[in-house]
């Protein structure tokens, strides 16, 4: 299907004409993003520069009745903005990355959303603030990205995620009007908690133009190690051992052998490639001798749950190689085959013991590779399978596998995503997390939100 | 309006007849609610004692088009819980108060939301555990109703409200489907971001089941103190200072002369009437020497900023005895005159001295008696009005006062609530903060959950 020309005319009118790419080898670069699904090149690609510029190609679409496509950085793992085939609109937010206002008294910035996270976040250390998310994207994905996929990352256990630090948006409705949610004050309750809804939303509700962001002080002290575990299931144990001691530290990863070897193999780091999983924990708080003795309760509690060797970062060097393991980790399990898919099936923390072991009977049933890191703390592992999509044989069996996975997570009491999104991956799954009646309640809202479905169609909820 | 016979008949059937409440002098009770608006008697009140029953009911009502108004107990301030006239319904949640499991491994408790915040807080404390938000109303107020209005608390600053705590929950839709949203994973991007949208929705969007909520081990040190200031303008420029020294304090209360005045008067716990203001200022964590050391800051803040004495807590007693002036502040205003109205706009916490300069200007300007206290950490005050609503010259005053209050608080990029609710007290308001297109995007969500609109009509969006 094509756009009309009158109506690329209109599209150009407002927001220029090197903002609108038509070209197909321009468009291709939007047909993807980093989920393991097929491309669908868009019909035409807008790059609005200024927030009413988004509004005024908003309307247009809603009167030509363009699917719509919001596009950050496309790092999501869910298929969450490959663009409607057909006459597909991509909008890209990559020209809206302006901060608006650090208010270092109130604790808030004001954001466009095509700014990407690691920016934002160093700005506003700049000014001894602390913008906590970090998901493994920050250094290219947007802010806007990571509030409509909810994004996680390595602090999420102590710091909470995206969704966590939004205190106000202005959006775009269906028709291009601008809707007001949320407010610069700690306290609000005036209105349906809209900017809470759009966390997690992939682009389906609304079209955001500009983001109240809540920040927080920075910590005073860090402290970061790496407990070596024979046994995968001692690292496990420990796991739940830090938090029911009532310690949070802010990071407490987890990587599993395969993941340790690979790691090793190309990055000659000097890890353990004997050990049957590590854990990589960084406490920090806002007092040195506080993170001091944690760190110390930290230590006492690997050695009882069976670590045989603790390794604590004595400079700044040597932490960055201990998050460096945990950095290369995807990179380099995605280099060692064709095809790598990537899941965040989580649950409750206490069980990770459970799921780990699963995951390893799972890989071994369908006789695939996979790798186990994350989130251990948050109870958000990404199994990793290594595999080759073209060829269908194995392919069906990394499918199979995904499948059981899901039910695993689910039996103990745990979720389909934690972080990735469902986006076009997922979503066949849904109902069976919730029930019918649930997806229904969710669609009845989409529907409400954008009567021509335009937004996002294909993803979230089918 | 009569609700028939044959109908109260299949409500006893459901909840049995001595959960069904028909004499008019029973459904009195149920009539008002804690704001200053007049009593609707409701034509029924059923108490289901489960959650099946709940269910059942709701589904009863559905097919019978009878408004709902759920109440858990009737605490808030807006007038949320009035029911409809004609055959309005009230169910209330009082018998679904059941803790259904609190896990201190992974952090979290189920429960039915009629149970009561401060047994629930003193239930998850014998477990070394810490539900933090603690509205005014906690003794008498149910989880359920903390979170159809996103009860804050003086524990805001530090450790967030209520809507911090909903990791999930299970709510019955309009026809009485059981709709579930949310995980006991700290990590969740399943669904729409429901158990947030059920965060001040005022019981305007669905009926809640149970509720999955977070729980985080409890602060190892405190420390409490007040400040006593001769100008209220160095009181409030005072808790900038403190915001902006990246301390977070737990607590951080304000009370101008007037309250101080009432309270002494009627407590005589020794507070200093001559003062223009008092700062009620605890400082909490994980640590004895870090918060001993941010005590300290605290107080050379104060007093840089002009304090003339601080009195520190050296014991529980006299911690309690702090802690009495800002508890004692309502309920001694409220004795005072016949009408007390509360208010709570809010603003960015930087602009509490313009706040209450404009509150005490309004004051004079209407002729009225208005004591100011509350949260001023998170720049959520609440000027009282003392008056006497049944001389309604005086009381068209309060009203000019109360929309020149919500003027300033707009102006100074706050908003109409805080904390008390939007209900029926607040809903003209509402364009004011927002715009039209704004308003008509929360009624297109209402009208999807709710199409016959029998949830709490008539209040939040109108």
């Amino acid at each position: 299907m094509a756009i009309s020309p009158a109506l690329i005319k209109e599209f150009s009118a407002v927001v220029g004409s090197t903002n609108v790419l038509t070209e197909e080898a321009d468009r291709q670069a939007y047909s993807y993003d980093a989920a393991v699904l097929s491309p669908v090149i868009p019909a035409l690609v807008v790059s609005p520069e200024t927030q009413e510029q988004l509004g005024q190609v908003v309307k247009l679409a809603y009167v030509a009745d363009l699917p719509i496509t919001v596009r950050g950085a496309g790092t999501n793992l869910s298929g969450a903005v490959i663009p409607e085939p057909g006459d597909g609109l991509v909008i890209l937010t990559n020209k809206l990355n302006k901060i608006l206002e650090i208010n270092a008294e109130d604790l808030y910035a004001v954001v466009e959303p095509g700014l990407i996270t690691a920016t934002f976040a160093t700005e506003v250390a700049k000014m001894g603030l602390f913008y906590p998310p970090d998901p493994g994207s920050q250094s290219v994905s947007t802010l806007g990205g990571n509030i409509a996929l909810n994004a996680g990352g390595l602090r999420g256990l102590k710091y909470g995620v995206t969704k966590d630090y939004i205190m106000g948006m202005e959006i775009f409705d269906y028709r291009g009007e601008l809707i007001k949610s949320g407010s610069r004050t700690v306290k609000y309750v005036t209105g349906y908690n809209m900017p809470a809804l759009m966390a997690a939303s992939e682009g389906t509700l609304g079209i955001f133009s500009n983001i109240i962001i809540k920040l927080v002080p920075p910590p005073k002290a860090q402290k970061a190690m790496m407990a070596i575990f024979g046994d995968v299931n001692k690292a496990s144990e420990t796991v739940a051992g830090i938090i029911s001691a009532h310690i949070v530290p802010c990071t407490l990863e987890f990587l599993d052998q395969k993941c340790i070897r690979y790691v090793e193999a190309d990055a000659k780091i000097g890890l353990p490639v004997e050990a049957g999983a590590i854990l990589l924990i960084e406490v920090d708080g806002g007092h040195a001798q506080m993170v001091e003795e944690d760190a110390q309760k930290v230590m006492e509690i690997c050695k009882k749950c069976g670590s045989t060797d603790i390794r604590v970062a004595r400079n700044e060097k040597e932490k960055n190689d201990i998050w460096a393991a945990r950095r290369n980790a995807l990179p380099v399990l995605a280099r060692a085959r064709p095809t790598t898919v990537l899941e965040d099936a989580t649950v409750p923390r206490s069980r990770i013991p459970e799921m780990v072991a699963a995951v390893n009977r799972i890989a071994e049933k369908f006789k695939l590779e996979v790798g186990i890191f994350g989130h251990a703390g948050d109870g958000n592992l990404h199994p990793t399978i290594l595999c080759d999509r073209r060829n269908s044989e194995e392919f069906h069996r990394v499918e199979q596998a995904v499948d059981e996975i899901f039910d695993v997570a689910l039996k103990l009491q745990g979720t389909l995503s934690g972080e990735h999104g469902i986006g076009m991956a997922k979503a066949k799954w849904m109902e069976k997390e919730t029930n019918r009646a649930t997806i229904e309640f969710a669609k009845s809202i989409r529907r409400a939100l954008d009567p021509k479905m335009l937004f996002n169609a294909g993803k979230k909820f089918v």
